[in-house]
């Protein structure tokens, strides 16, 4: 049977070789590994090309794939799903809603969470918004198999779970470990070293402040080869102030360590590393370009009280690049690394007073909607500011130096003018020409100094955006768990202590969620301000430049 | 038999009501007397409506008529038109260029002087540039009735002309009277008061300088209603400096002081007025652009050395238009005057020394060439301004102010979130939308505060240089005359007195016209300079605003 892969994003091809590829599109693979990030295959519409290998995930078994034909979604929300659940459904689905159909399953869940009509949970009774209506409509017969679940084994506490299981695998709330956490499933050794604090500020729980914060700078990219010039690739050299060792990376390194933070931090908004880009990596734009957003990422990295602390990216920033070893045993320790997804949150260390998770709902509702509204206005403002670029590069340009032109033929003309009295003003305004011409280059050249780099903020902030319903996700997840729980326990169908469990599990999650949302803000309103600062400098500038040339061509007026 | 008139130039309707002619072409008028200004007829395509009565002449008699079917053109430099000469042409025409049809007549003539190969002249022989290929080329059998020109009469000089008359009679240099004053026919009485001198300066001959130099002021103009309300029209109030006495004149006023003074000098650039319009004579826009149009024209008028000073002009800026007896006494002695075309130059007092008619010709030619340069490119700059006008209007505040907009709804997203600290960035960045959709408004307006001058300007020279043709001709059309009797001299065709006098009178017109396009230079120096310096201290007012706004705009992130 062909390898194949499931697209966990929109893909669209820039450049020959590369095939665009549609969020869970069904791919076949040439091959399982990828080369310098991307992966060979054929999409659905038998188009055959490169796509990177981080957009799609590879399905390993036959019940994955099956999910190619849509048909085992509807089934995964069905009780005799064995695989996924190991406790009895309600034997009657609550029929609440009129237009609730039963195929309705588990579907909404693959979209993005976006949609305010998007559930977290999938089972009848637990969604967030509808909790209080299933408040005695219909029999909810959960059995409570177990009243406590073992930390020492994650594997076999899977077979004794208490509360509902979300049954969409493909959830993230499931695949982030944030149900295994809540559920209590989450076990691992935490060092001293690893602990995370969540501390009470002004506005909330907020991640502990880095006590030695440092920052890293990458210098211009050059370009290498290794097996004797068969192979090249561009390295960029990287100096953390907190060790001044300079280390060389490559795109790969970035892309490697991306991952592993995706998979480390359920709840924390990883900065996108700068887009992969098969043709043209060795042009001098695109090393530009990819050399500005590792920047942009870097100083996203460093910001982060967590991130920027934690072992991989560590080891990213200071593993000696010619030490072949210690770099292998630091990626592999790294990649065998436990404390990720649900037991990362073991080393979260919240606040001693609990959260109101009402308050908390509240809060992250509010978010929701404003990241909505973030990603609206920053979408249109990158248009407007991408068109107005093109604009001042193509056709502010042209006019300037039309109207520049015009004069210096006028000039010209009037040099034929015989007259000595008007030399001085013929040159005045060949010299006003110039003046116009060069004020047309000055429009061309101004949007790299100051759209570009609102531009390349507005799409890290587009990134970040794009991580954000997940960690709703994982948060809304858990508070349905405790909802769920609180009405177990009424019901009689649950223990107080297990309950209690879940509370202070999901107020972990709820610290560490509150506390990105809280960085975010506070990163957001630091770049935000200093990008605006910075064009509005620039545009200063620029107009002043420009009044200088001006203000030159004038003066030679006055003796003309 | 209906009305007939002949346009003397292209006139295209730009309003209802309107109808557009093309110059030759033959209209019939349903009436010969104009309302505003405006006559009204059918052109030859059929179309009815008004166009500007100085745009046609009334053809008062059948000879002009026949006109319309173009056959009488090449008949009129025939030597059996009689009306048209008085002497004999050579009995062969000298077969000089081969391509030469005999078809090819004085039609030449009928357009404008810009292209090189028309002709001034349109006898074989005496063709500029190639009188010298004529020696010996055929017998020239010129017959000298009589030596000397009457001053006394010239309508019975005319019978008695001595040199080939240009047998074209809608030639300029006919038209104009410069014809009849090289050959001795203009007579008048020449008062003290009236004697125009031309000076020798540093650049050779200029006007005498006016020692009562002038300005006058046109104030914002009125609507005045007479025959109780029945007709309106807008009025101007003039005010000159050197009376101080203010007095109203109407538009049509103007337009008849301008057909006094194009009549009168032959070889002085009299500025256009303001072009004519049917509707919307009363919308501000229009009378606004209108005054605007009357000011530059005033302008160029006072600065005028000789038109300042003439009696028209003077009693158009003096006479008390509540007098309606002064006014219509001067109206009618202006009409009257006979010191107009030919007789015109009688008033010209050269300087002592003759002028070097070679160094002459090849002035005039250096500045025809140059008219020509300054009219294409006065054109390109105007269209080029035209277009740079439009686009700030439009596309470059469209920009700016969807920029302004962009801030805006990235300020009111930012409002979402909840955040105290944010308050400050986000008030500032919707005070920074704001100052761009500003920096959008600024565009817009400046136009017509730096481009509308350069246009009105750029309008004013357009006029000038559609007049000099004219000028050019006449004075080439003196300096053939001077090679004619030159030639008749040497073949002992006509006594040397009498080329002498022919001499003489060239020279006046010379001088004149070299003293005209030493006018036209300086004030051309000296209204491009101020125009240019205009404009540039415009932009960079219009520059340091921009930057004094953004900078207000950057202060508001300081706190922020």
């Amino acid at each position: 049977m062909a390898l194949k892969a499931r697209a966990l994003y929109d893909f669209n091809s820039e450049n020959p070789g590369e095939v665009s590829v549609r969020e869970n599109e069904i791919l076949t693979l040439y091959g399982e590994k990828d080369i310098e990030g991307w992966l060979e295959g054929v999409n659905s519409k038998g188009e055959r090309g490169l796509f990177p290998a981080s957009y799609v995930e590879i399905l390993r078994n036959d019940a994955a794939s099956t999910v190619n034909n849509n048909s085992c979604i509807d089934n995964l929300s069905k009780p005799s799903a064995p695989a996924f659940a190991t406790f009895s459904q309600p034997l009657q689905q609550p029929q609440h809603h009129s237009y609730q159909q039963p195929s309705q399953g588990s579907d909404d869940d693959w979209d993005d969470d976006w949609d305010d009509s998007s559930t977290v949970a999938d089972e009848p009774g637990t969604i967030g918004g509808r909790y209080h209506d299933y408040e005695g409509n219909g029999p909810s017969t959960y059995r409570v198999t177990t009243s406590s679940v073992s930390r020492g084994n994650a594997q076999q506490a899977k077979s004794s779970a208490t509360v509902s299981r979300n049954l969409n695998r493909f959830s993230t709330f499931v695949k982030s470990g944030g149900e295994a956490f809540v559920l209590g499933e989450a076990s691992g050794f935490v060092k001293d070293g690893d602990k995370i604090c969540v501390v009470m500020g002004t506005y909330g729980p907020e991640w502990q402040e880095n006590p030695y914060p440092f920052t890293c700078a990458i210098d211009d990219p050059t370009k290498q080869t290794k097996f004797k010039g068969m192979k090249s690739y561009i390295s960029y050299k990287l100096t953390p102030t907190h060790t001044q060792n300079q280390v060389n990376r490559r795109y790969k390194h970035f892309d490697w360590l991306y991952a592993r933070l995706v998979e480390k931090f359920p709840v924390i908004s990883v900065p996108h590393i700068p887009e992969k880009q098969a043709t043209g990596r060795f042009e001098e734009d695109f090393i530009s370009k990819r050399r500005k957003g590792l920047i942009w990422w870097m100083n996203h990295m460093t910001s982060h009280p967590v991130l920027a602390r934690c072992d991989v990216f560590q080891h990213f920033l200071t593993c000696n690049s010619a030490d072949e070893k210690a770099w292998k045993q630091g990626k592999r320790k790294a990649e065998k690394d436990e404390m990720v997804g649900a037991n990362f949150f073991l080393t979260i260390s919240p606040p001693p007073a609990p959260l109101d998770f009402q308050e908390v709902e509240s809060k992250i509702d509010g978010f929701k909607t404003f990241t909505k509204r973030m990603d609206d206005s920053t979408l249109q403002l990158n248009a407007t500011v991408n068109e107005f670029a093109r604009k001042q590069i193509s056709g502010f340009k042209k006019e300037y130096q039309k109207v520049g032109m015009s004069f210096k033929v006028l000039s010209q003309a009037f040099e034929m003018d015989q007259q000595v009295y008007s030399v001085g003003l013929n040159q005045a305004i060949s010299f006003t020409g110039d003046t116009f011409e060069a004020i047309g280059e000055y429009f061309a050249e101004q949007p790299s100094k100051d759209l570009d780099p609102i531009m390349d903020l507005l799409g890290l902030y587009q990134g970040h955006l794009a991580n954000y319903p997940d960690i709703i996700h994982v948060q809304k997840g858990a508070l349905t768990k405790v909802k769920e729980s609180q009405k177990h326990v009424e019901e009689g169908k649950m223990d107080r202590a297990q309950a209690e469990g879940i509370n202070d599990r999901c107020n972990i999650i709820s610290c560490a969620t509150l506390a990105e949302i809280q960085h975010f803000h506070q990163i957001r309103v630091r770049d935000f301000k200093a990008q605006m600062q910075h064009y509005l400098q620039q545009q200063i500038t620029f107009f002043q430049k420009i009044t200088g040339k001006l203000e030159e061509a004038l003066q030679k007026y006055d003796n003309a």
